[in-house]
């Protein structure tokens, strides 16, 4: 059985709804996460163990995009991160430990969503944004290593349902915006109006395998928002 | 690193856009299908070699869902189908012709869409059929695993978008029989719309890993229809 060939790389792409923005440009995204994303109990490590903690992600990363979850090994892991075996087993306590912590670190970054003045226009940008970082194997890689991994490990599982929930989270600010606009109204099921416009996209890349391109996303959008006018976006 | 775990399981439960049904029932639908879905070129073995097949695809079955596809091998297969190593790899190459081989009968069997009266009933059943079917271990443990195979096997990766591409076609017959009504106009892009549909709640299943429930079915085939009635489906 052949693993499916996926390119490891590196991008400054930035794409809504996927997890490979801090994920694919470590160094740079570290700095500001650690600054702005403490959330209430949770210990930012700064310093050597912040730097510790990037090398293990990174490794993960590269291991997840050469051999997927089931070819990683903490051997692999401890080559490409220069950390001690015995150090990864006591901060991580194993591969899903360190694959959890990466997809963690991805969560961290600035990213916002597009503010284009209209709910259609942020709604399409999202969506394109997601096409754009699906079609380039470098920064698809990430994402798609980390949805094939909760399908193995229930920590990745959880880790990734924390991942989305939370970059949904952020698109969510399109529809408050829309909101005040007087575009939407305030009983807008939000949350379902935004992953209404990735699910065709995520649909076709994990499931059915299709193309997907920037008309598809522009269809997405526009689905949803005549849906919206509709009403069929009011929450229940 | 523990895998996840994932109940085997027979169910005669079916669900529209999951590869479960013939899957998850394979004495019944096998003569069915060997005598409705033969294409050109398509060669149906029957007898004994149609029994050898099926027990081949009920081994894989139970291993995928057990196991995940890293942890199948060609000795489970062996062990589980009663079939010969031997005549395993020459008759299907390895794991991965047998993956592809037990979605290929995936798609053989004789589902149809429901025919409700309307296109809203129509695909609010066909949604509805989803939630159920992922709802329930017993029919979500084969598409399941076939959906993660994809990710590590190209030759599954193939045979999951074949089984999907036939089984969204099927689903259209519902946008063609709304077409005749006068409910959608001729150029409806059928294909997006049945997609539209379902996507939500993948996307919530494989994805973002959250719930799913009827109530979340409805709304997407509300939003749909309404997209639809905006003209966003209109056919590029």
């Amino acid at each position: 059985m052949a693993d499916k060939p996926v390119a490891a790389g590196q991008s400054s792409r930035r794409g809504a709804g996927s997890p490979q923005n801090a994920a694919s440009k470590p160094a740079e995204a570290e700095p500001a996460a650690t600054a702005t994303a403490a959330a209430p109990g949770t210990r930012r490590p700064g310093g050597r163990t912040a730097r510790t903690r990037a090398a293990v992600r990174d490794a993960v990363l590269s291991g997840l995009a050469d051999h997927g979850y089931p070819g990683l090994t903490v051997e692999y892991v401890a080559d490409h991160s220069g950390v001690h075996k015995t150090t990864l087993y006591r901060r991580w306590g194993g591969l899903e430990g360190m694959v959890a912590d990466a997809l963690d670190m991805a969560g961290e970054d600035t990213w916002t969503p597009p503010d284009t003045g209209s709910l259609e226009g942020d709604l399409r940008e999202l969506a394109r944004e997601v096409v754009d970082s699906f079609s380039d194997e470098a920064t698809a890689a990430a994402p798609t290593a980390f949805i094939a991994a909760a399908f193995q490990s229930e920590r990745a599982a959880e880790a990734l349902h924390a991942f989305y929930a939370e970059r949904f989270s952020r698109c969510e600010a399109v529809v408050a915006r829309a909101v005040e606009r007087g575009e939407a109204a305030p009983d807008v099921d939000s949350a379902a109006l935004v992953r209404a416009v990735s699910a065709p996209l995520f649909l076709r890349v994990f499931i059915t395998r299709e193309p997907i391109d920037t008309a598809l996303a522009d269809q997405s959008a526009a689905a949803a928002v005549a849906a919206l006018r509709a009403g069929a976006f009011t929450r229940r």
